[in-house]
């Protein structure tokens, strides 16, 4: 049980900046909803629409989703350790399931048009950042969620899977980026260059994605903000470093 | 004077992961200029191939240089702070300035062919790159280069400069790639989803330059490899911190 004087205090910063990239990620949600309701015809599986599918579903996935996962640890300040860990993952989990609904969409629409598949810098991206984020999943699961991996191990392994965790989120933002403007180039053509209404929105829609990968960013790398350890794992801790006294930082 | 006895040990797999990451950023460059030689028949300023000098420019300056800057406090840790800084400043003075060739004769061009300026999402970041570029190195150079910023404004102001940067030279390298993307798609078009040569060697350079970005960022972050205070900044910092000793870090 937690006592309440245990409770490290919220920075008083730390809301606004969480409240703007939600604002920020559900803006880039809905605009990327307007763009496809309002030039691409709307959404459904069985017919032309389903190439929709995809964009819709990636950037609810692998944007939004998986960059609000990052945060857990920034807003569940207080919660027990093992609670927001659960919360990461699953997070991770429905941007993985949602991601992979928007991959099939694409390869099925592609298969029924008969459209080549993975030629695109797109696409590769794409590709990379999927089996990254598996990857990442599988490994950072079986170091901190299913029991058997070292206190010594996890301490080792945890920069390693913040600096990829971030790094797999800026590539899914620069990947989406890249769909962005390749379908923009597919459809208007030489049009884009006339300041067409949709090529606008869809800067637009550019520059605001941009815009939440740099505040989840901020808001995870900013060192007074990140989540204090608990008194148990205070505890364990200083159990851990003493018995390793002999390795100094400096010596890896 | 320095003695031998202040000097910390460079930590062991840094030199390593420098070199690695030159090799990545050199590689980048030199396709950058194969690409355009092989494919788009070279570099000129006085003719329709001035436009191969903006992609050229870019990767050189605001991908390779800007790059190379960050780096600067991971690779030269026992010099003097303001050698350091000078260097670090210097390195984004060359980047700006070839990056600004690079801008010019993209718009030069277009206005020899009346092409429009400015409707791509592309330019729309590219042109925020730069003026952040310019406001970031106005900015930094103010605060720690030029005297007069109190210790405890550059204090504060450290953090933001940092984030800020790596934020900068992130939204350069996605620029690139989208640049890159452009430059496929307006002269390929379906020819692309044939697995052309050049649409291969593009899509590797993209790979290529993303794993730059991540290269440089895996140096910039890992918190035990960051430049340790000298004992002179050391000596600062105390008196610093024996003056301001009713902030705590929470409190901000």
């Amino acid at each position: 049980m937690e006592s309440q004087a245990s409770m490290a205090p919220t920075p008083r910063a730390l809301p606004y900046y969480v409240a703007f990239s939600q604002l920020l990620g559900l803006t880039v949600v809905a605009m990327t909803g307007a763009w496809l309701g309002q030039y691409r015809g709307g959404i459904a599986w069985e017919s032309a629409l389903q190439f929709n599918v995809h964009p819709l579903c990636m950037v609810i996935g692998l944007v939004f989703l998986q960059g609000d996962a990052l945060l857990v640890y920034r807003v569940f300040r207080n919660e027990a350790k093992r609670t927001t860990k659960i919360l990461h993952g699953l997070l991770h989990v429905f941007a993985f399931i949602i991601a992979l609904v928007g991959l099939v969409a694409v390869f099925d629409y592609h298969r029924k048009k008969g459209y080549p598949d993975l030629y695109s810098l797109h696409s590769w991206c794409g590709i990379l950042v999927f089996v990254l984020y598996l990857v990442q999943w599988l490994v950072g699961f079986s170091f901190f969620l299913f029991p058997g991996a070292s206190f010594s191990l996890r301490i080792r392994y945890r920069p390693q899977h913040v600096f990829f965790g971030a790094a797999i989120f800026l590539l899914s933002v620069g990947t989406a980026l890249l769909g962005l403007k390749e379908a923009l180039l597919f459809k208007l053509g030489t049009e884009y260059s006339m300041f067409e209404p949709e090529g606008v929105l869809a800067n637009v829609l550019g520059l605001l994605l941009a815009g939440f990968a740099v505040a989840v960013l901020y808001i995870l790398t900013r060192s007074d903000w990140k989540r204090p350890p608990q008194a148990e794992e205070q505890a364990l801790s200083m159990d851990f470093k003493t018995l390793t006294e002999g390795d100094s930082p400096s010596s890896q």
